[in-house]
């Protein structure tokens, strides 16, 4: 059907956003912003590394890309308003697979209220899927990686550790539980809580997408201070005990180190109350000299093979 | 090196614009816009298929990636002001190589002003470059593909068949004419004439990427209008008909049909006297019905094996 057939199939069934300037269809997209500023977040997805078609379907696939980047722009404390998508597919590809596509990224930007304003289609091997999301600060401050304070509490919202329950599951062969599996397929970052941890006044804030040591170390690095987590606050759900039981793993090192539930983290003055969606488990101190980084009961945390561990995003190799 | 040490290598070297309120390192990039919309546009290209690493150095591949969204950007009539670059690579790429890409694409930002305010590094079988660009209208209305008005006149500034004539050399193993060759590896848009045309009134506007016959094209059927094309004002360069004499083509093939010059092609209404940089090549009438689309001295194009031709762009086959 060629390319602006293709084109016209991921970008149809979107009505323009009130933002929307330009759509799809032109040299480029054009977008209002509602405060002179614009977010920006790009993510380079190719198959086999960063899904599987055999594990996921095309549905769950264009859900999870835009999820990634939607969790980066509302990381920043801004809401996500569009979406530009780069997919290059084998030439023999059923169209129904990138309808399928399509109609994921269609939902998720139902989720935040965005809109796919772009897209471009070549040829590959392998399916490779580019994605830019766009947002809107809607005139709260970005907030950075670098903000977090000796004397903040650290927080979270969102999963920790059922995507990473649902890879080794399925890596096993396993297709249940389910509940794991598809937090694995279809992360659900909790969006709203972007923007109201900015209100709130979060001082640094970030996606959980590498793991929570990787990314919690990423805003220890950025504000040169030290994160204390109690691992007593982090107790894996109990469906993840029952799923960690039955493969011999240890629940914890999935909630430390599992990436891809796009939960939130986050650092704030202590003298905030949270609301119920955020659990604190940690603190924020001065960092003595070479103590910049993330501790666990007060050490740092090593995996079972002795190796110390930045956690790390999951490929498959 | 790892992913963080090679983003930092790709975004290194650029001081942040004055646009810039949070840079690279962070989950998104944030960038202020002068009127409160931003232009963005992306593309993604896959090895051997958009490039070729024996053909092209790194440097200009990536100044190409650039260019390539850059005069998109341009072709709305706005001003490009940042890049957001997704790369995968093969595990064993020289870090050499990235690095002459990352200067590819700072030396094509330093030709319009704009910086790389974000990336993605993951791995991949073959290269693939993921490039959004991102613009800034500067209170001008964008340039749309459907405002061309029977009347206006057809002009266009900027190479046209250099590119392809540089592929059909490099398609027969040869590496001369470098000009031809070179202007195969790294377009030369003429980015400043976009904003320009819409200063002077330009009707429609499309950068000329897939040929101008396609490119025009897509304004024909956007405006709902026919575009008469004169071939006597599109005559080739003396040095076009040098090659094209040495390979046995068409030098007119080439001007009407190659891609990748990223010259710029727009309507504007006749009462306008254009500036030198800008060539009229034909004129926009009303479509009488079945008439929409592009013309040549009054005749639909054929190619020499009697296909109709819509254009097309290049990709390795």
């Amino acid at each position: 059907m060629g390319e602006f057939g293709l084109i016209r199939r991921i970008t149809a069934g979107f009505r323009p956003s009130e933002a929307t300037v330009v759509g799809p269809g032109d040299d480029a997209a054009v977008l209002s912003t509602s405060d002179g500023r614009v977010v920006a977040s790009t993510d380079l997805l190719v198959e086999n590394r960063h899904f599987r078609r055999d594990w996921s379907t095309a549905n769950d696939i264009g859900r999870k890309a835009a999820a990634r980047n939607f969790a980066d722009v509302v990381a920043m404390g801004a809401q996500p308003s569009a979406l530009l998508v780069g997919l290059a597919v084998p030439p023999d590809l059923e169209v129904s697979w990138v309808d399928g596509l399509s109609a994921g990224f269609a939902e998720e930007c139902g989720e935040v209220g965005a809109v796919v304003i772009g897209g471009d289609l070549s040829s590959a091997d392998s399916v490779t899927i580019a994605v830019t999301a766009l947002g809107d600060l809607q005139g709260r401050e970005p907030v950075r990686q670098s903000g977090a304070r000796p004397g903040d509490v650290v927080a979270v919202t969102g999963r920790l550790g059922w995507a990473a329950a649902g890879f080794a599951v399925l890596s096993r062969g396993f297709r249940s539980p389910v509940q794991m599996v598809n937090a694995h397929r279809r992360p659900e970052p909790p969006y709203a809580e972007g923007p109201r941890a900015a209100e709130m006044g979060a001082t640094a804030m970030t996606d959980v997408s590498d793991g929570l040591l990787a990314d919690l170390g990423h805003i220890a690095e950025a504000s040169g201070v030290r994160i204390d987590l109690r691992s007593a606050s982090l107790a894996p759900h109990s469906k993840l005990r029952d799923v960690s039981a039955a493969l011999n793993v240890d629940p914890l090192t999935w909630v430390l180190t599992g990436g891809d539930d796009y939960a939130l983290a986050a650092t704030f003055p202590s003298t905030l109350r949270l609301p119920a969606e955020w659990t604190t488990v940690g603190s924020v101190t001065a960092a003595t000299e070479g103590g910049i980084g993330v501790r666990v009961d007060g050490l740092r945390w090593t995996t079972s093979d002795g190796l110390r561990s930045g956690g790390g995003h999951e490929h498959f190799r």
